[in-house]
């Protein structure tokens, strides 16, 4: 039996951090077992929102493709492949941009976050069409399931409006993606007020050194009320104990943390230092993973080229079926 | 000197008819010595008014090639291609669907023309971007001149724009194609009411045979006025004598015609046998190589591929330095 297809992945942003970790890396690590994944490394995506500075986006992409490695993504399980390297993907585009209203495309709910967000004054053409790229994306492979975040479930259902207007008008090709949870919510920043997110300098990298691990968690916010260490302190939604929850394997510490701390019988300084130690031990076979792979040069080249080949594959015979059932084909040898 | 580029085309809606001779043929006929022509059959375009009966565009490709052939369109000095057969094009749709806002998008004119002539209920994201994929079409091809009607105007100013847009952003690329004139006024249909449009029924096909030709003639509409031959009727603005003035070759013969008609001197019935035969005199030698081309098995599909071939070099030439020149080139090899 023939496992079942997942496509998921990432804008080329930047290196990715401890809320990526959680929200959905830990979930692939699962997900690539049960399905057969495909990541995207998501590049053309990354111009719905930004012209500028795209010289990063190489190095971007090589960070994502090293962390996705350095927290255990398989590329001999998983296809990581370049979103620009397979060209189908804007045939599919322009195909399905045929196929949605302009109306339904401006009711989806995270356009208007995003223009909201980032401030942009006259958003472009590209960035309403952000879903239907993203539909292409899916339907390229015919993928089965997407894991998403509650936020990008609008997008998985543009998705699969366009998988089924399709269908319907020229016959059976696509499956209707669905939606897959197990996603958690997203995780809290270093500043305690909103999740963590490096646009809001409030991370901790999958590659971030030791050292800077622990400058960054005794700088961590905490209960603010509690100016000194005998004041009774609050561990529900406090952020170090969030994250000692997450992190920190010793969960008889962490509970004896959170007894003294309720009790005022443990100092910020010392519930922090736990908490980098344990930081540092949940990060460090990734750090060391990501410096194996690192000192292997063309390994990434070699990786983003074998997906991308691997995805390629199954664009072109999925844009054979889809220009055959349009009857758009009689030209092509 | 290396000559010029033109980019223009039509979308393969159906057989072609004496007013795309008048209004656009016959200066591609002049344009193909001066200029290096591509002729996009955009059968993409299609799809943003039509999803249904796509199982008729085969013929209409075949149809409009044979067209063009006939009229003497030479595939060995200009590029026949057909839009689809040049995937690249979809690429740079989806490149320029980010350099351009919605707002200016729902700007163009012809844009709510369309929706109100085609009684659209809700337009498609792809309707939007009509002009983004025309000007991947022009801007494939780095092409300098767009014949265009009045109409179209609009269009090519997209074009100019986005290939500004790029030139700032990334860095000299595109030339700012320029719309050139030439193109005269439509012509009017048998029916004397509005524009000679396949979809209205009041056409004459450049390959219409000759009985068709006469009887089609014989029921045009006339000075409405003149119910009896001796009454004397009016020239200016009447379909038959503007036919007769652009394709009667005998112009005495029209002379004679008008100021007969002008005296009450001529019946309509004469005037319309004369214009049948003056017609199809002009059709003829149309009809003829029609006939000829129609007759070499493979020709048609011979000639779209070459002529995609071509378009296609060019068009990977481009994207080649468009993706240079954004610096989204790492990893292609």
């Amino acid at each position: 039996m023939q496992r079942k297809r997942l496509l998921t992945g990432d804008r080329p942003t930047g290196k990715l951090h401890l809320g990526h970790y959680v929200g959905t890396l830990e979930n692939r690590l699962r997900l690539q077992e049960e399905y057969e994944c495909f990541f995207v490394i998501a590049d053309y995506h990354i111009l719905t929102t930004r012209l500028e500075d795209l010289d990063e986006i190489e190095g971007n992409i090589r960070d994502v493709v090293l962390d996705y490695l350095s927290v255990g993504i398989d590329p001999n399980k998983s296809a990581i492949y370049l979103q620009s390297l397979v060209p189908e993907v804007s045939v599919l585009h322009l195909l399905f941009s045929m196929l949605i209203s302009i109306s339904r495309l401006e009711r989806v709910p995270t356009l208007k976050e995003m223009i909201r967000g980032l401030k942009i004054e006259s958003p472009s053409y590209g960035l309403l069409g952000y879903p239907v790229l993203q539909t292409a994306d899916i339907l390229m492979v015919r993928a089965n399931a997407v894991p998403v975040g509650k936020d990008q479930f609008p997008h998985v259902e543009v998705a699969r409006e366009i998988a089924r207007r399709f269908n319907t008008l020229f016959g059976p090709v696509f499956p209707e993606p669905e939606s897959i949870g197990g996603e958690v919510p997203l995780l809290v920043g270093l500043d305690g007020r909103t999740k963590m997110s490096k646009s809001l300098g409030n991370v901790i990298y999958l590659s971030e050194p030791p050292e800077s691990v622990a400058r960054k968690v005794m700088g961590m916010y905490t209960d603010p009320r509690r100016v000194r260490a005998d004041i009774p302190g609050t561990v529900e939604g406090n952020p170090v104990f969030i994250y000692h929850d997450l992190f920190n394997k010793d969960k008889k510490e962490v509970e004896a943390l959170k007894q003294r701390y309720r009790t005022g019988k443990v100092g910020d300084v010392e519930v922090k230092q736990r908490l980098a130690a344990a930081l540092n031990e949940f990060i460090d076979p990734i750090r060391q993973r990501r410096a194996y792979f690192e000192r292997q040069p063309g390994l990434v080249d070699q990786i983003i080229r074998k997906g991308s080949e691997k995805a390629q594959r199954e664009a072109r015979a999925t844009l054979h079926a889809v220009l055959k059932a349009m009857k758009l084909d009689s030209f092509r040898r």
